[in-house]
């Protein structure tokens, strides 16, 4: 990761790179902050997107506190970061135990329990104070108890709360079906029967537990909502950065999208309309979506300023194959003859988390 | 990366892991050795696939001197590991030169042009001795030159050949759309018409260049070729994991896909048949493949022994759906009851070569 000055930016630059405009960020950032207090409910913003400190203390300059990761590594990662109300937003990996308790010492720590079978293995292991929450499945069809399944979910409930280190703390969803979704008004439908299946649980359990919360999270509900149906919890993630899916899922414009993959020509290819860059499936990942002909792609490609800016050409370019290190993104007639081997070019990610967890390691920062 | 007892194999693991069946690697890496033996080619092996330096001494057992990479950054890594030989089989990135001119001080450096353009910007930046090859394109569209531009490969070479330390070495090509085949007899079909063409262009280069070869190199072909038509120089890769697309391809079968990545179960759902495991599209990426019934899919379930070796359940369990850290995988009915929370299964990937790159750290040696 490197703090570089403007004017050298491009220049720096000699494989694929990540490259964050943490002016963009900032605004997505503050825009999510607005919207959550607005709705009254705390932003716990879902790390898994960046893992990375840099961004992280981005998120502190607007006051957030709290945080979600989706792994043990990533919680221990931002523990070390100065976080201290960590959620593991992600079924409690039993195997990881050990790192577990020794996390739980540490931070204020959640843990999820997704299934039956999981809380009497916690409630023989765990050693330290957790936050446990029930994840429910709110239509994803991925991981969580299903909304009518109250008898397990208070069987789930008791076995851990058998160990007194464990505080049974409330409900979290991710409608991670949103992103399924042909339009804008199906995610809001989806957000709206997630949360009522979410507060029912909540009537049902808070007699009893009288201090839990509801927790919800997914970046396409997050940002288009209205009304957030009470959640005392927001958990989406991929804001920060969005990308081209969330684009096309309506969750923001072209220009939120706050990073773009740098990488080098290597090969143009005027005859066949055609610029090859060195980045693959190892810089962005194998995710696709269609374009709006139905034909699927890898990436958006945008022009590139010398300060590490980008704008879109006049024709939209699309990354169309992909291999382990090319990238093969199709041009209109007439538009390779602007470009020569050795230059940069930049790919707005399809999905930007996997693309930010392949070149974590090679992020640069815009001012 | 870790080397352990057999007995110890799965109590030491606790989070996605790629397991490598050392035995099996070695089956794939002797065979290969005799079929470019008995084609007396020289095999150079595509590094691109493992990327580390503990399979790298797996291949010097078996006497192999030269190797192919994707990237810069690959070679010196192997540079480092003491190999003095080394191809980068991707088309020359010219904004990496200075590292170039500094690795060929250090080993036998092979580069590749792969357009026009190229040349001239080699010629004035090289500084150290490289052998230069032309890549044709065979068919895969990706990157070379036509075989029928015989006018433009000329001109490129001559261009290179301006600077005295680019001695032109060869014809390269990749026939990627071996991939894209649905028999290997059009495998076959594909490799002999490539052979032909780098054949053709061979004879009209080398009165000019007698010492000049042709480098032929994808999984498919050289594993299922009975000819390989005169090349001196085979450039495969996967063949020494292989993995379910390769089988799928015809290219080995079940039992020699030498690499599992061991993941451990989060969630069981019996109502849905379903397994969600910890091990999504960071530690599998998210390339598919689909099964015979035309569903895509992420890998094959398999189930662990205790001493990291591994079999295919009575019916294939397919990976159904991938994010970035949940696999789910569906089962057969009344399957589910066998797993419990905390378990390993295996997941033979769809391809290995991006698996390898993910979790390249997170590697465990089968002995």
């Amino acid at each position: 990761m490197e703090d570089v000055k403007s004017e050298t930016i491009l220049s720096g630059i000699y494989k694929p790179t990540f490259l964050v405009d943490t002016a963009k960020a900032s605004v997505n950032i503050s825009r999510m902050v607005s919207r959550a207090n607005m709705a009254d409910a705390v932003l716990r913003p879902h790390f898994k997107t960046h893992q990375l400190h840099r961004v992280g203390e981005l998120f502190k300059t607007f006051g957030v506190q709290r945080i979600a990761v989706s792994s043990v590594s990533m919680a221990e990662y931002f523990a070390d970061g100065g976080w201290s109300d960590i959620m593991i937003a992600f079924p409690v990996n039993i195997r990881e135990i050990d790192r577990i308790n020794a996390l739980a010492k540490r931070v204020t720590l959640g843990i999820l329990v997704s299934a039956e079978g999981v809380s009497p293995q916690l409630a023989a292991k765990l050693q330290s104070s957790v936050r446990m929450y029930i994840e429910v499945d709110v239509g994803a069809n991925r991981t969580g108890f299903l909304p009518d399944a109250v008898e397990q979910i208070a069987k789930a409930i008791a076995q851990a709360e058998k160990n007194p280190w464990i505080k049974f703390s409330g409900f979290v969803a991710h409608a991670g079906h949103t992103y399924q979704t042909p339009n804008t008004q199906q995610v809001s439908e989806i957000h709206r029967q997630g949360m009522n299946s979410l507060n029912r649980l909540k009537e049902q359990f808070q007699r009893q537990h009288p201090e839990i919360v509801v927790s919800w999270g997914d970046t396409p509900s997050c940002t288009l909502a209205d009304d957030f149906f009470g959640a005392e919890e927001l958990r989406p993630g991929n804001f920060v950065y969005f990308d081209v899916m969330q684009w096309q899922l309506g969750a923001c414009a072209m220009e939120d999208i706050a990073v773009a993959v740098a990488t080098p020509v290597v090969a143009v290819y005027p005859k066949r309309n055609d610029l090859v860059v060195y980045g693959g499936a190892v810089h962005l990942s194998k995710e696709s979506v269609l374009c709006n002909k139905g034909r699927p792609h890898f990436g958006m490609m945008v022009l590139l300023n010398e300060n590490g800016s980008w704008e879109l050409p006049s024709s939209p370019c699309f990354v169309r194959r992909i291999t382990q290190e090319h990238g093969v993104i199709a041009l209109p007639n007439d538009f390779a003859n602007r470009f020569s081997v050795g230059d940069l070019v930049g790919i707005l990610p399809v999905h930007s988390c996997l693309a930010a967890d392949l070149l974590r390691n090679y992020t640069v920062f815009l001012h």
